[in-house]
């Protein structure tokens, strides 16, 4: 099966800045078991805290959103370093700059592994992208939501968990939230526009459990499906 | 100032193929004008007919969508490349082919003439990214749209044109365009988040008419004000 | 068998600027074929109509002969990248931008497919480079000249087609032929002299029929032999 | 002028890995300056405590030191970013990935930030080839070290600082400390064969004061000169 | 003027193997003089003796003809770098490898020195090129024939000598050379056949008196004037 | 075993500048070997009498060290392409030009073949630091010195030959050598702290036999083992 995963920048982090380790070396293992199964496999890193820093940092500095999402870019691209060493041989080297980049490491058969790519695109979009491209089976979204909610249940206790979403209703989800205070972040626009338009098979799962991906690949039903 | 043209690729060809080599000509002309007025440009190009020409014949050979869209984004440097070659010593001899080569052509002090850049993105996001990036003063699109309207005025004649509109407003026709069979493509939502986000002065105006250029930068409204 | 392959750049599209979809999946298909038996194959595209309109609007431009030659390359590349989604992970995902990039692809071990790579030179010297530098066991001609003719057979009726024909005799063709008016464009001069230094097989064939392809190589002699 | 400033990471980031803004700002603003007296500057950014949270990170993800270095090199390249942004124009705007990339930008004639290049070689080595492939008059190294002593001043109180050493002397100072415990990180050996070999004027002065810089280059004696 | 030189490889290098400094610090000067003047200048150096031993020794192990051009064309680059680095400033501080960064490196606005680009292609088909592509006034051809012969004079006693020839006859001179033992290397016929298309304006010169540059853009008429 | 090969580029060259095309091919033969045997191999060339050529012509002309060291780099990269044509489809085609490239090649599967890759950087510390990053099980230093000596033979005969010795004592000697005249170049200390931090199996041995390899990695105890 070809898997796509998306592994949330904010899961990699603990409080006080320090990189979760155990969790990434969770993630290498799993992904080294697929590879054993005989899956294909590419990874989008997000750029979590590191890249909140840095972006804060810049803004203060005056600069404008678009470098400030540069910044983001190459938080991204430094946590998603973090897994390719791990991975070794597994894996491309290089986490690609560009989208011909992203093709040269699909050629080369090995693990692509890569953060975001360019302003005004999330990883989210990112990986949608990716997934279309590689022509995925699935694109598996590990983040700190575990579920799919109507609302973002943090705020709204009385919010609804979906086992199943159509990819439209996920679309409603996001531009009702648009609208309120308090960023819901499940997915972005241009991401879940790109799985409509390829039927792209998405699911989201809780980021903290890398061995939930296994679970999913056996079909079972941990989290949102999104058809 | 700092000005960015974004022009629709469907109004440099004409029927049956043919390259509207006068209007490219005009265009070149006035680009070179606001230069000897001590302007600094970028130029983004779309992919108008070359670009459905070979987006229909890959979806017809069972291609992904974001495989048609690098056929378009290649499509779209073409377009460019009939500038660039014009613009002579002005230009940055080469079609950007990712962000970072974007920064390297903006670097050099020459005019910047682009095409798309990414899968997932259109010309008119490039437009808006490029534009926030350079901290261009204003953001020109020329097409064959001469004003913005409240719906498809083809399809709709009541359809109402406006003078200025609000960044918000223009959101909300795009939105409620997008559920409407018969696709009425004024620009793109990401390249109008962007806008949005940065506050970036965008005009619509009539493409086949490059003048337009000049007396939209002695502050005539030609077109619509988007603010 | 290491194969490499030219196909005109005229025999992709059709009469109004159409692509021939049907005959690129046919030659797609028979790739996939020459794979599965074993074969290597490395693909050189040519840039057809599409160059031709780009080069004449360029021109009409007051661009230099250089500058159109580039436009052509980039219009071989397109049609190059037909070929390479379709092969999907068989082929080396981009088209080479220089010859550092074709050494990038043919270490992959994957398909090159590529189009023109440098002004003053030929997508025919392009594939004589490349059969030479891939040490190919043959190089395939694939074109709307199904056999070699001592002139041009649509201007002199009584021309002589030729079965098998030495690369000497193929210059002097080439040669004659370049002072006549209505330019006979078999192959170039300079892929003749690649041709020559290094005795590469080279096969001229009709290039609407893609089994001529497996044909060849199973020895049949349809069209006409260099040696 | 051709100055060449080595910044040390570590006086970037407060505690709490917050950075800080305020000066880098300064920095900003000083480099600014030079620029306008027409003095030409290229700037060297180190790692700071980004690279040690990733070093960190790596090695207990079991890497090779080669890897944990190609890690403090990015971070030392986001670090750079955040000058770059802040130079807009007047700096080259993408950070070098290789030596032939810092060919391309001191061709620019804008101001080049890098951080580090390679495994095996810090920051302040980085900043000796520059600063001697630049034919740098004066190469100012500002870190958390205000003076070079004859040991590490937290640890031996009784340390001797100096006003003027000589590059023999430095080296031994280098050497003598990199057999005791609580490594003193003046300068690394490599840097210091580089500054020997190409005779390299070098001073070094308190990071936290960017306004040293125009001191030293109006002729203070604030910190070290190494002659 | 725009003045694009071509410096042969062979009067680079002294017997034994030695580099001829004087000629090169010539040449350097040279070309700082032309600059100050106003002159753009674009040069292309051959290989010389390092080209003719490493395409001996690859011959010997058995390599293609292809790979001994890729020989050929490292060692005209690595004599290219003998002149850069006496620029300084003046120059694109690289070499540039393929045609993409030959527009880079005009785009920078500094002399551009480069060698051979691509197998198949020999220096002076590169150097018509540019000269093409950079709409130069006139291509100086440097080496150790200090005119146009009808035959080669080394063999032939009797060769007549030119002042001035038409492109025409050039190309019978080389093609009935071509023809006959003992090559006669003036120019190639690539090159010869560009020199022709763009009307470019081509004179031969002795190369081992770098002062013939500014005679010629004097208009006195030393060596052959092609036209 | 995962091998990476120190070629010394002295060694490649006979008097009177010729290739040593003979120990050429045995190199070639030799790694073919042990790919058919299973072994991964990396392999880094030295730059040789032609390096010294180029660094002596640039250094009469006036330039910086650190361009001497690039032009050292660029003949280390000329060896190194001799090995890569004879390797053919075994190899990585083309020499990186910085420590991505290297990521890139390592990615391929092929045999790596590189020389130099930055300024002030000897081919031993790169060969030091690919064995770290390609986590190699043994790095073997061909070059013509069959031993590690006390002091340097050649200038004092009473020299002790070790035939085991450790990274500590191999600095020692290094360090007493560089202040004695008469360079003793055996390996360069920065290849020596990668040795030492990395515990990187290193053996000295002498590179005109290239079969001496294969006996080392058999146990046999040919030169000197750095433990």
């Amino acid at each position: 099966m070809k898997v796509v995963l998306k592994i949330g920048g904010s899961i990699l982090y603990k409080d006080n800045f320090d990189l979760n380790v155990k969790l990434i070396q969770a993630y290498i293992d799993t992904i080294q078991e697929l590879l054993t199964k005989g899956h294909e496999v590419a990874v989008i890193v997000g750029g979590g805290k590191l890249a909140r820093v840095f972006i804060q940092a810049s803004e203060k500095l005056g600069q404008s959103k678009g470098y400030q999402d540069l910044m983001g870019i190459e938080a991204s691209r430094m946590n998603a370093m973090l897994l390719i060493a791990g991975l070794k041989d597994k894996a491309f080297r290089l986490v690609p700059r560009s989208f011909d980049e992203v093709s040269y490491a699909l050629s080369s058969g090995k693990v692509l592994v890569t953060g975001g790519l360019q302003p005004g695109q999330s990883t989210n979009a990112v990986a949608a992208l990716i997934a279309e491209f590689f022509e995925a089976d699935i694109l598996i979204n590990l983040s700190n939501v575990e579920k799919v909610y109507s609302q973002d249940p943090k705020i709204y206790p009385e919010a609804e968990a979906y086992d199943r979403i159509t990819i439209k209703k996920l679309l409603e989800i996001l531009q009702s939230n648009e609208e309120k205070p308090g960023k819901y972040d499940l997915f972005d626009r241009v991401g879940c526009e790109i799985i409509k338009r390829s039927r792209i098979k998405l699911t989201f799962t809780d980021g903290s459990k890398p061995k939930n991906i296994k679970k999913i690949l056996n079909g079972e039903n941990i989290g949102t499906i999104v058809e």
